[in-house]
């Protein structure tokens, strides 16, 4: 305890602590976890921030996962170019009047104004789509199924956050197209799945699976899936990834077609899809997860899972007592690494206090802290410090390496769990109006029974702007929007004839899930 | 033989086929191998190139190998913004006056004119160095070890050639700074190393190691490492890599700088290395191996490395036959797949013949093609047909995979070594300027005694321009540079006093390689 003790002085006197409360300033948190955990360097271009290794490594735990899964689906990497001629990029209008007023555009190289500028991709489909209509001849063309992992840049002009609003970001863009509307719809839920999975598998995130409404859909698609999850902090659904149905609408501007194979001389337009997930993800990870400590890192997405610290060293400890400790922890690392599989860091620096590095490996959310001292090893023992729940347990040194892969495997699942908990106590059907806007204000996300309109929709953002009071007077908080349709409709309670907004005409047609959201 | 015809005739009429000699227009025939071998799809915006599945999987054969062992060395993989402020741009003068007149800017967002117009990164310096001087406080802050895969952008005014030179690329880039100049350089001759093994091993081409000279080394560097090859189709050398060590260079600019560990109070500058190796590693490949069928692929970077083509069937064939044949097919394709964990793919198609088939997958440079038939079926054999010497040899079914698996690993030493006696048949010691350049004409590359001074190589290059004469009288051979001062000097002839360009009064301190270049 002593050591903790000095190891929190330390840390307050060199700024390395967190030194706000999530619930009572989650934005000044979320800045300092960020930043004190190494995930994020910030950067003099507005709204670009360095992306260090310790958020990276998250993301590549993501994209060995997906990479992988959509390989087994025939889906192959390619790499098309990041600039776009305006042309292309105004073919399919409704969709460019969406990203249109954040695209970014090259204008000069070295001293040289350009004849005309060039756009850098918002996103891919205008950049891929002129190809795909040149390698596709005939239905033994088809389906056409890629990928690429980039960055793409949107210019926005709203409050840049890191990972969650940046003006450049990293995502993977699958872009398919097929013969039959059946074998593209399919392909849509079947990737919505691999979403679903990088949040509940990896990430130890639930998320609701649904369709976006006519109002929230991608532009210029027949339809849209996403995954939605849910942020308790601040009581927000937030976007996890997006699997759009194209339908034939790129396919005719960019005349993607081919002779039906029955009917000679007949051209049939392809059907497509696009499909994304970007670094956001990471950022829905540090919110929910994240507490007053730091981060908190799911085990499978940890880059080190376990961090080996000695202790028990004092002034009273002989120097061969204490090489004696340091050459065991070393061994046990060893042995962690081998035989385990484990991602294991020995954390030996004599520089800084045990009680410091407690610090720094929890403000970096590190899942297991093992404390090893001499007294443990007198008892063939270790002391783990679970991070998601500060819980300390004594550990035998036999069979170390599958006591804690299996200890790693339980803290991914409880956190799981937890998390599904409190987003089910927040998630509620919501039937009448006049308990809406309570309820949202209670942090809730609200399965209600919506007409669909967009119009309706737009009513209901408006008047669920709450206006603050007191201190704050004259801000308001953002309305609510639909976060989405969800695909399990709930089951216990029957759909009414009403839609939610209460001056709307128009039968209800599903609950929607509704929320304030990023 | 019958169905080779067929498929020749087909491929003449649906211009699939190569329809020129590497020799004798390679800048056509690398266009046609690139484009029919579904490497390349040309675009709408000048010097940019789509890299599809058949050429962006042998990058990431090349990822895989290189993040692995990079990832063995301690570095870690990041991602910094793409664009870059102005100031941070033009901090390191030397270095910016090399990319300045192609830097990309971008001056506007939507409709809105940028306050000050950002460039995109021609490499990485800049954009990480501010970084590295926040993070460099103390000695135990190095080393810093970062890479990152990503896209450049270098708007070039010459002609622009896919892989070769295109205004964007990808590549990786390392960025390290240390404690003390002996790590650093250390360090960049490991990752050199690496590089070399990405050519030797991976894509079968032998390569010199070098240190650039001061005319052709990283502005803002120290010393310039690389690795070079030689295209036999024209003589020339091609900068496969570079490893730089920068020195304080960048350091002191940054102010890249940490408390002397033992002289309190006294900041030391880092010691830092950047290196690179990008896209271009594909046309070179394509380059070397490539011949007048197509491309060539080196087992080890195939993504599908064996293909499998069901033969002999004809119109007395009975459909249960035909169908017996299509099964055992599948049958070894599976076994193959499973237990060789070899790269296969099975061609089944009823639209096309089989001697369409052979050309197709000639063309893109599958290594092994096994041709299966009835008879062969009967002889519990098939027909193995090489692509790189087009050699066809029977092979027993009974153990296949082992066979096969054998089989690649030879045809990679063999195109390995094949053409390691083309280039050593083609580097040739030079010590008589009156031989430099009939031999240069003569497609060689040559290690010529050198003072190394940046004047003495530009008249070298001034006077190695060959005027063409006849009907391309006019137009000029671009001269010789230095490739490279290899690392291993000639052994069997000392060096001579004297500098192989004739006016040159100092004394030779090297032999470099000369050569006419990309």
């Amino acid at each position: 305890m002593a050591e903790k003790k000095v190891g929190k002085d330390l840390l307050k006197k060199t700024k390395l602590g967190i030194d706000v409360k999530k619930e009572e300033n989650y934005s000044e948190w979320y800045s300092q976890v960020i930043t004190k955990a190494e995930m994020i360097e910030y950067y003099d271009v507005s709204g670009c921030y360095v992306l260090r290794p310790w958020s990276y490594s998250i993301w590549e735990f993501i994209q060995n996962f997906f990479d992988a899964e959509i390989k087994k689906l025939g889906v192959k990497n390619c790499y098309f170019p990041m600039f776009v001629s305006q042309a292309a990029l105004e073919r399919e209008k409704t969709h460019v009047s969406d990203f249109a007023p954040e695209v970014a555009w090259v204008t000069k190289a070295g001293d040289t104004e350009m004849a005309e500028p060039i756009a850098i991709r918002p996103t891919s489909e205008t950049v891929m789509y002129p190809s795909f209509a040149k390698w596709c001849q005939s239905h033994r063309d088809l389906p056409i199924k890629l990928n690429q992992w980039c960055n793409v840049v949107r210019w926005e002009f709203k409050h840049p956050t890191p990972f969650l609003r940046s003006r450049e970001f990293l995502w993977q863009e699958g872009h398919t197209a097929y013969e039959a509307p059946a074998e593209a719809e399919d392909e849509v839920l079947t990737i919505l799945d691999l979403y679903s999975r990088i949040y509940t598998d990896l990430l130890a995130i639930p998320v609701v699976k649904g369709r976006k409404t006519e109002k929230e859909k991608f532009a210029g698609g027949d339809f849209t899936t996403t995954v939605e999850a849910y942020v308790p902090v601040n009581g927000r659904g937030i976007q996890g990834g997006t699997s759009h149905h194209l339908g034939q609408n790129f396919s005719k501007m960019f005349n993607i077609s081919f002779e039906h194979p029955d009917k000679p001389g007949q051209r049939e337009f392809a059907w497509q899809n696009s499909w994304g997930l970007s670094t956001r993800t990471i950022g829905a990870m540090v919110m929910i997860h994240g507490d007053d400590g730091g981060l908190v890192l799911p085990p499978r997405v940890a880059l080190i899972q376990i961090v080996l610290v000695p202790v028990g060293i004092t002034v009273k400890t002989s120097a061969e007592d204490k090489q004696k400790l340091l050459d065991k922890v070393k061994e046990i690392s060893e042995e962690l690494k081998s035989s385990g599989k484990l991602r294991v860091e020995c954390d030996l620096r004599d520089n800084v206090t045990p009680g410091w590095k407690f610090n720094h490996w929890e403000i970096k959310g590190v899942p297991i802290r093992l404390e090893i001292g001499p007294r443990d090893l007198a008892k063939e023992q270790a002391l783990a410090v679970i991070r998601y729940t500060g819980e300390k347990r004594p550990v035998e040194l036999a069979n170390l390496s599958e006591t804690l892969k299996d200890l790693l495997e339980k803290i991914q699942q409880d956190m799981y769990e937890r998390n599904e908990k409190i987003r089910d106590e927040h998630m509620k059907i919501c039937l009448n109006w006049n308990e809406f806007l309570p309820l949202l204000n209670q942090k809730m996300i609200l399965l209600s029974p919506f007409c669909g309109r967009p119009q309706c929709e737009t009513l209901i953002k408006e008047q669920s702007t709450r206006e603050e009071q007191g201190e704050q007077a004259g801000t308001s908080l953002m309305g609510a929007k639909t976060l989405c349709i969800p695909l399990d409709q709930p089951r216990d309670v029957p759909l009414p004839e009403k839609c939610i907004q209460p001056e709307c005409t128009e039968k209800a047609k599903f609950f929607a899930l509704f929320g304030r959201s990023y």
